[in-house]
């Protein structure tokens, strides 16, 4: 891994909880992996954070590997990037402990996934790693040095608040120990459309999973809604859901003859679901057959991500030396 | 260490927030040293507790030390007994994660310490670590498999959340992982007051610590509270503090001549603290120089908090063995 000082390193923790979905894919993954190009990247599956939803080991341990066999097919780039678990730094969650420490109570409540629960009248029965997850999530960053931690803009709040906590940090135990990141915003992402015509979100249900095997993924196309014309109507493109995620895909001059097609009439949607399905099969299937070969190989995987984990122990180590000391908890290990 | 099945294992946390007074001692470190009689006996000092309020790593350090050497010099067999710092054990804050994510918020605003602080307005400026000590202690007995936690009467609602926590961990992943704990009620517990005549506590600054010096023990109980009898006025011993502290010590022909001396008249409280001073400075003589050649020690303190740990360390792997396969997070240490 290259350390030279004048490449920032980047942050990016993603959560582990089953099959990415085309619009994580765009928003998400493909952003993520971008940034090995830029940065030093750093990437965890935040396995400890599934901990406050999944009660299930066997989703829990295939659903890292899903993620990283995702990151791997999609490009990932294990020579230059780290990319391991979250729960094997041990000493992520001693840090969330010093840091709650320093941080105000007022502060948590006032974290966007609390006062929604709260709102909710859901804030007895909501676990207390819903609330303490905003300190688990700084410790996950302030604990690799990062520089940048690219967010969606729902997220600024949350590199605000372990900006604060590093702040508090620094300033309860007289210098410089913890280093500040800063959000970097994603901007003009795509929103990608489910199969209702709504966002794409698991919690809707409408998701297309992009690396589907090539049945599936059709029989999932083909049962996207559009409105009740008939093959003959000519149609709007501009409302229809096949169309767009059509866009994502096509070259300008594709886009372009599919457009006419819908304006003319005598072109079915079926039609277009079968264009959008040869568009997303040609482009998928070689990461789709990648993915599988992975998958199929548990053993490397998990040698990957126990590389990882060897790549970032060194600047996990110098971060808790200097936290350590600074609190006055010696260094064994 | 003994490792029989039919010994139960017993498990004490000690803060280490500086010198322990004589209530400390009396009431706490003697039972808790007692216990390696009877049981296989964990002990550990709550360093990571103390960092909700300590800011000064030196007093952290040197806290720790003070507790190890108290332990030592009073009799602590480490051929018997485990003692280790509570920061040494790295898999303590990750079990605590993993607490916090079966643990409801309303089961911790019912605890004592946060509802103390509610109740006085200052809900909002205490730190999360105050809010999420239980889940903390919790993590700190059912890490060991402890049997037996020997609390005072003001800590048996910790014990019945670490049981509440370890029953919705099991429950919520189908297995026995964690052991459920007893509380064992320490009774009959002498009130020692402090030299105003309260109870000795460090938060009134009325303590008495047993190992000071001579001159500075001699200073320190001749500075006790008394009425303003003179020297000729018969005394009433039963309302007296340098006698109630005398008859912690004094053997019952002692206690009944000083009786008789306070009844009598013409004995002064100068008298009394003499006799005090004599009989701590004797039973606790041999106990300060051990405590002091410990304390001019620290390689060795080290060495032994060193060799806690590594003692309890089989313990430890065992249980996270379990609870990482019992919610899918593997073990890769």
């Amino acid at each position: 891994m290259t350390q030279s000082p004048k490449i920032k390193r980047s942050l990016s923790g993603i959560k582990s909880t089953g099959f990415p979905h085309l619009g994580n894919y765009l928003g998400m993954i493909q952003p993520a992996i971008d940034l090995q190009d830029d940065y030093e990247a750093f990437y965890f599956v935040a396995d400890l954070h599934a901990l406050t939803s999944v009660r299930d080991p066997k989703l829990m341990l295939e659903s890292t590997h899903i993620i990283t066999s995702y990151f791997l097919a999609f490009g990932l780039d294990v020579e230059r990037a780290a990319f391991f678990r979250q729960s094997d730094i041990v000493d992520v969650p001693t840090l969330a402990w010093m840091l709650s420490c320093v941080t105000h109570m007022g502060m948590l409540e006032r974290a966007h996934s609390y006062k929604a629960a709260r709102d909710e009248g859901r804030e007895k029965s909501i676990n207390h790693g819903v609330f303490g997850y905003p300190v688990l999530m700084a410790s996950d960053i302030l604990i690799y040095d990062a520089d940048v931690v690219p967010v969606g803009s729902d997220q600024i709040q949350h590199i605000e608040m372990t900006r604060d906590m590093a702040v508090r940090f620094n300033q309860a135990f007289g210098g410089e120990f913890l280093k500040l990141p800063e959000a970097r915003v994603r901007e003009n992402v795509a929103t990608v459309p489910g199969i209702d015509g709504r966002k794409m979100s698991k919690s809707y249900g409408n998701e297309i999973q992009p690396l589907l095997p090539p049945k599936k993924l059709r029989k999932r196309i083909m049962s996207i809604e559009t409105d009740s014309k008939t093959m003959e109507d000519p149609k709007d493109p501009d409302t229809c859901t096949v169309f767009a995620l059509y866009s994502l895909f096509a070259d300008a001059a594709e886009l372009e003859a599919m457009r006419q097609n819908y304006l003319g009439g005598g072109y079915g949607y079926g039609h277009a679901k079968q264009a959008l399905f040869e568009q997303m099969d040609a482009h998928f299937s070689p990461y789709r057959e990648e993915f599988e070969r992975l998958m199929a190989a548990p053993d490397h995987l998990e040698a990957v991500l126990a590389r990882g984990a060897e790549r970032v122990a060194p600047v996990v180590s110098d971060v808790m030396s200097r936290v350590r000391a600074a609190t006055g908890l010696p260094t064994r290990r």
